[in-house]
């Protein structure tokens, strides 16, 4: 009842509704919301005054959760919901569904889950199913290992917090054979719901004001905006290091020196994120370029953040996954001697399992006595999901040649990877087909991320509607089309430029009817503007 | 490999180890650990210098981590997990197995999950299952019904942030239901991976510095440690109000009023989490005594939080649970327009689910713009477990009489329900019976929380060995029986008072045993220091 009722006992003023950077949730019942983008900062919070009766009002929020921003779920997304809610109710629109190309949500966009890993969780959800004898041999063996991981033989009873021991040990293995062979330590892999719950759990290790600078945190631009959401809640500063579009999103190490340079007048630079494959701009790295960031980070002391979640995805002729570990291990000494977190999800790859919130961190070299720190603060959060961390074994410990599992497990991986192989080149290819859109081929991970001009009056049009003119286009696209990506201000780009961000994850059918209208919409949209 | 090479290149100067205190996690491989107990707050910390090649440091270690306290699984539950090791090599102890007494883990301890929920988790998580005949109706069509709600039909595609819509209405049917038909909007159900993700995260809006002073929040003692953890981690002003032994633990208006005064000097008082039915303590509220407290926020303007996780778990004659939305609403305006949120979890009750991490919390007259930002800031966290959203649908849409799994699922949740109760009441009695002890009756939850004596001699020993007398009490228990308890300074208790918390968990038989050896070791313990 109450929000309803809640509101008529509540006025707000009436204030400028910037459908944009708005985050007008249609939960939160109409009511007028101020800009929480990041010209704002939080600074036009005191002009909203309400006759709310309510103690927690904008006045006296968080101010980090004001300044807050997630684009990949932002106002669009928020949008293309509403529409969808529309068309259930019989609106007409000149499209019958929303294509949510706005999320790397594989199982969405109609990728099928893989057996195997499926029948692990039923069977460690529902033990009695360990005596059906339409379950193959090899899976009823990892659902009793798991079982055996877990106290009184439940899933449903609180594991050690960084994870079930078994679980752990097997991603250790895992890593090591990912990184021909160099030793991983399974105390050193930290179990999570998922990459974004490990990412923020050693992030918050680094807040600590020193001499009066708040910590910097080095962050690609174009980046996932986990990363800028996260040092806006934690209060760190972002110290944005351009990707360089003209050399497939490679990292260019003077341009990493000139945003630490500037960093270091107001901050105080600790970490550097690196996205490998690239989130959104789908670049793998050269080997030779990791050596260099690391070169860089030595010099620079920074903790190093390898984001490596699509670890599995590489499409490219050529273009090979390359761990930092294995990287910095192998240049040997001092830069073997470096902290490094690396992330990894059963989110992404070929599994593609976003719902089940498994991951992990490998944390190599932390001070013994920081790393006790850590695993204390992560106690108070109990445990991460333990289906997650079932989903997460079946990933390190797959169906091995021989185990009656094996061949279709390796046909359902295959398949799910060749598909992407095709899909990701399909898109670069139309999108470079596109009049004025320039997209760096898809060597890696889940997204394209095209540059795209736009007529002046468009961007007019955009001004007048209070709108970034990547926004406005968006929000064009979807109002016409169904289509929902996300505009390239939300991972941030050159001044001037203007991108956006599509997965690559529609089934092919389904993607090339995705691109064929979105053709059609961009050359009516130039028609209009130009 | 890495944590056993570094330490060849790491010295830290040697320092006391406090094992009360300290973190020295086992998975830390052998640092020497500066303590984090609140009397150091970390102003030691600067006292460390190690001759580390790593950059983060405890002395530039985020200061809120290293402050912040779980004992839930603090270092005597690392010192029980040590000594399971211990037992597998076949070290001699006078016991046979570790008996954790320390943590709410239902099924750790015995106790059999409920045959409903696991077979609908079964069948969301391999669909084939639906053809099974072997499984009942009412399961395939929960599991439909999930399935429906689930991008894709999946539930390894992301859910909105919130949850999937149609569990949180069966979650707001299931609340109207439990308070007698008053009203539940299904947009203010908020699902969350446990109760512990819901509590921090509504926790976090409220980190606002005004005037210079820290926001206070005011916290039972003694508590569940997850909120002095979480009050730590963001640096806002724990106000601790003492619950009244003497009265079963009741909360009582005028200490209150005590504390938030006191508290007003140094802090800016802005929530009250009450923990009904009580955790450590066991009490089920009056409904008289829930009004006090209403109006006492009210005048106050505290944001109320009630942690009702224990709902289903009360067991005393003439003890009953209510909401405290139920009383808050009833008791009409202008406290029914009062901001709270009400946290529940599937981990606790009859379901005991821990390790699946399913939970809510219902927010009601909470400011629009500010759900708005709830909502946002949730957001990029993605969303909560899917396979715990479904648990806790099982959990607020059960079997209905008529429905074929309606027979089995009361059985088995009356099963429970009575052994606790029987439990709760064997336990209170047993410690009533120990020289020295007094333990109020557990009314609700899953705890003891018996204020014992300790002989002067033996609080001596304790000084010596640089433990609290009750941490040191329960180390020699954990060291001599096996039984491993949270000494009650992990809570909170009144100065000069000890106490400690245990479990009803294990199984009747086992609960015996373990209540035998602890009346032998108490006695020997008295005899010794006597």
């Amino acid at each position: 009842m109450s929000s309803t009722r809640l509101l008529s006992f509540r006025r707000c003023l009436p204030l400028r509704r910037s459908s944009a950077a708005g985050w007008n949730h249609p939960e939160s019942a109409g009511a007028q919301l101020q800009s929480p983008s990041g010209s704002s900062r939080g600074s036009r919070c005191t002009l909203v005054r309400t006759m709310s009766s309510a103690n927690l009002t904008l006045d006296n929020l968080n101010p980090q959760i004001k300044v807050m921003e997630y684009a990949v779920r932002g106002p669009l997304v928020i949008r293309a919901g509403e529409i969808e809610k529309e068309l259930e109710k019989g609106v007409k629109k000149p499209f019958n569904e929303v294509i949510k190309a706005n999320i790397g949500d594989c199982h969405a966009m109609g990728q099928v889950p893989i057996t195997f890993i499926r029948q692990v969780l039923a069977l460690v959800s529902y033990p009695p199913l360990l005596d059906d004898p339409t379950f193959p041999e090899d899976v009823k063996e990892r659902a009793k290992t798991i079982l055996k991981g877990c106290r009184g033989s439940s899933v449903g009873s609180y594991t050690d917090s960084p994870g079930i021991e078994v679980i752990r040990k097997h991603a250790a293995q895992y890593i090591e054979k990912r990184d021909g062979g160099i030793p991983c330590d399974w105390q050193n892999v930290i179990l999570s719901a998922g990459a974004s719950d490990a990412i923020k759990n050693v992030l918050k290790l680094l807040i600590c004001n020193v001499g009066g600078k708040k910590p910097g945190v080095m962050v690609p631009i174009p980046q996932y905006p986990l990363y800028s959401a996260s040092l806006a809640e934690f209060n760190m500063h972002q110290i944005g290091y351009f990707l360089d579009e003209s050399k497939g999103w490679g990292l260019d190490v003077s341009e990493l020196q000139r945003s630490i340079d500037e960093a270091r007048k107001v901050s105080n630079p600790r970490a550097i994120v690196i996205i490998n494959p690239g989130n959104p701009t789908g670049q793998v790295l050269s080997r030779q370029n990791i050596e260099e960031i690391i070169k860089f980070a030595y010099k620079e002391k920074l903790f190093l953040f390898a984001d490596e979640v699509y670890q599995d995805n590489v499409y490219a002729e050529g273009s090979q996954f390359y761990s930092f570990k294995k990287v910095l291990i192998e240049m040997g000494k001092p830069y073997s001697d470096m902290e490094l977190a690396s992330f990894m999800s059963c989110s992404k790859g070929y599994m593609g399992e976003c719902g089940l919130r498994g991951g992990y961190a490998e944390v190599i070299n932390m001070d013994p006595q920081v790393k006790a720190m850590y695993l204390k603060a992560i106690s108070a959060m109990l445990c991460p999901t333990v289906l997650g961390q079932a989903t997460l074994d079946t990933i390190v410990h797959p169906p091995q040649k021989g185990e009656p599992s094996y061949e279709l497990f390796m046909k359902e991986k295959r398949g799910v990877l060749e598909s992407l192989k095709l899909r990701a080149k399909m898109v670069a290819e139309t999108f470079n087909s596109f009049e004025g859109f320039k997209c760096n081929p898809v060597q890696g991970a889940m997204y394209a991320f095209p540059q795209f001009t736009l007529p002046s009056k468009a961007v007019e049009e955009a001004k007048k509607q209070n709108k970034a003119p990547d926004v406005f286009y968006a929000f064009e696209l979807l109002e016409n089309t169904g289509i929902c990506i996300v505009p390239g201000s939300g991972f941030g780009q050159q001044p001037g430029t203007y991108h956006f961000r599509t997965t690559i994850l529609p089934q092919t059918d389904k993607l090339k009817v995705m691109l064929d209208k979105f053709k059609e919409f961009h050359t009516t949209f130039l028609k209009k503007y130009g």
